[in-house]
């Protein structure tokens, strides 16, 4: 089986960086261009890179997928900023490329969107369920975005499933002892020096509890999913929003 | 909605004393029938029962299952001792009566049964993977029963997926540190006073981990799975092994 | 060595129950007197009670108290509603009986009172640290009186230390997502069915964390520290308030 | 306060590159002397160090704390291969600079340190205790030394305190599922891709448990406890043996 050829798009920044590392380690493909902002994107061309991971900026981001769709380079993008505006104009320019494929993903790590998968499907059987999501005290919001998105997912599996809130008969306290809550589900923060990021979902029934946990200990933790990304972009064309439908769960 | 008509066998036993009272406090069914090892269990039949809950020993429970689906009264079995010559002998008594249902269960815990569910769901996805079970210093076997059923699926999908043995380098150390093996996959069993029925699945790859972690406080935790069973057998003609068929997991 | 005889109060209570039987089960002592409220506390001198345990109600456990000291009879009391009013009034009822001995304890669980000893004790080597209580949902207050108290004394052993506020720089968010605050210290409540009382205190300094958690797992949790203190008060005059003196702790 | 000037031996390794940048963080220190294999170490002299920090090799750091010790120069050691023999060569260098002070620890991990002591503190407690201990699965030896020296010092404290073996009734099973044995406590170690150092002690009594966990998630983990050291040894003439004298624990 011959090798993928990758290029890369922020080659020298934090992220890019990790993901070149990533790249030349694996067996089944090879880095064949690590472009950065001061560099030539032409360079995906000439290495005849088949497909190209894009971790930048969203100031940079449309013009690089633009740029890649039209020359029929497959993309992995995990830069921000990406709204139904945005994903739009991707599904428009694909339209005019049918056999390329990019997918656009908020998360890469495998075990977290495990976590949140499984959170959900628990959810429907047990009337309690809350979040701990734990960060680095540098982090700037609270709860995380992961813990807001798991929250919206349980609180949609529990109504489908005709459950009501779940139980909790605090009547007295201090304000915020309960935490946060989305859709009716609570969420608590904490952020303590020497954590990466990690989340915790405890679901809870009559005398049983099951608890979810996803620790991500180092940055590196994305880059299975990135892997997973370019292994399947290539035979997946048109849009692809998160890294899920590439997990072949049930 | 009429009530289900339950009656309980083993109605004196521990596990049955928590089964008549849990299907007491359901609103949708109501306890016609409590039957113990000196009673006669023609109380089925004159007390209308439509299904009933068998809980009582390997001895008697092919006689009550044979008596029960005579009368087509629907079972919910969590006896032990079922092999496959018992299994055959259920579905040849069930032929005979083809509107009944029987549900033969190892295992009505639903926290138990969806941490199997998931780590072996998971299991693909990650290079390492371990198993922690933890249980109070009576119990007689190490590793436990659940414990070693996780493990077998663990391993199956862990095949189908190609994957080879875990990562271990481990040369050097006391005998028994790294646990047993069960196809591969190592279990490590505590057991601490003060502790009921635990158990915990690490996977880890690089830079990050998803632990799925049940755990069983109170005997209790088998009864929200035993009274689904009874809201699920009536409508599942024939044998059914083990309760996830009735979670309805993708 | 001769057995201890020990009096119970409120000995039908829930709680009381679950003392009788411990002592009945102790190598060292013996039962010899089980008084409830209708019973005559003459019982007590009667049957040669060395010692009592007394569970009962704020509104009686002042007359119980002076019926011991007064009988020289010493005491091992888990009632609540005591102020430093009420705990004065012992003491000066122990001024006049100079041999007897009371304990007064908001709480016998010695994991619990481990755990706050060791959280005060870890928190000046730590710049980070947080409170998770995990309680059933029908508790009323949150945070727990115990998530309180641990608090108080981690934000005291941080003061003595020099230790600022913990970092944060949560800057956005949803109200609640931090938890509450005590005395700088945050702590958050969760409310899940299938738990009894939890807590964790998480301290974090560079790329590590100690974590420590209590968990009760059965409301006889408290019965060793009951015990305990039957064992030590005969040879404690005067007024001991809190187990952990009795613990030895260095 | 004048700053401490401090020389790093083995400044190039691994882990002195880590000391250097703490060292340089720190308000208090400043660093003078950066001196690896192929450096002079008269650099200690001429540049003023009042104390080094040796993370180097068994084979050169007797020369190195001789040299230091000759020069009245404080060190603080991480390199192992020390046993009895080295330390009394220690002691015996400096009787003749009494005012030198030398700190030698195996683990500068002040997390690590204290799970060590509160397990040890809890250990006479509860009826049982068992440690779980967690690596990346690159390491050689099961269990790891920091297991082995926690399940010595909770035995030495159950022998004290005059506790039996800890309640175990397997009486079948599997190999090895029950973990390995150090002085009776049993001990089990899971390699799993993605951690890095980890351990929990849980101990357990009726009805509650106690654990208590360190995570290290990253190996800048060991240099508070290193600048702690460096802060202490002026003050501390003579040979000092692992870190716990330090931390002013009660």
């Amino acid at each position: 089986m011959s090798e993928l050829k990758v290029g890369v798009l922020g080659a020298k920044g934090k992220v890019g960086q990790v993901v070149c590392e990533a790249v030349d380690a694996a067996d089944d493909m090879v880095l064949v261009a690590a472009v950065d902002q001061d560099d030539d994107i032409d360079a995906l061309v000439t290495s005849g890179a088949e497909a190209v991971v894009d971790f930048t900026h969203p100031d940079v981001v449309m013009d690089n997928l633009e740029f890649c769709i039209d020359h029929g380079i497959h993309a992995v993008v995990g830069t921000t900023g990406f709204d139904e505006g945005r994903l739009d104009q991707l599904r428009t320019w694909l339209g005019n490329s049918p056999r390329t494929g990019v997918l656009v993903a908020p998360n890469f790590s495998i075990g977290a969107i495990l976590m949140m998968r499984f959170a959900t499907e628990a959810a429907r059987f047990f009337e309690s369920v809350e979040i701990v999501e734990l960060h680095h005290p540098t982090k700037a919001d609270a709860p995380s975005g992961t813990a807001r998105r798991t929250a919206e997912m349980i609180a949609a599996a529990r109504r489908e499933a005709g459950l009501g809130a779940p139980p909790d008969a605090t009547s007295t306290g201090l304000e915020g002892a309960r935490g946060a809550e989305v859709e009716g589900i609570h969420i608590h923060g904490l952020r303590i020096r020497g954590l990466v990021a990690h989340q915790e979902v405890v679901l809870g029934g009559i005398g049983e509890t099951l608890t979810i946990r996803h620790d991500s200990l180092d940055r590196a933790s994305f880059t299975p999913g990135v892997l997973l990304g370019l292994r399947r972009i290539a035979q997946t064309p048109g849009l692809t929003v998160g890294l899920e439908p590439f997990l072949d769960l049930d």
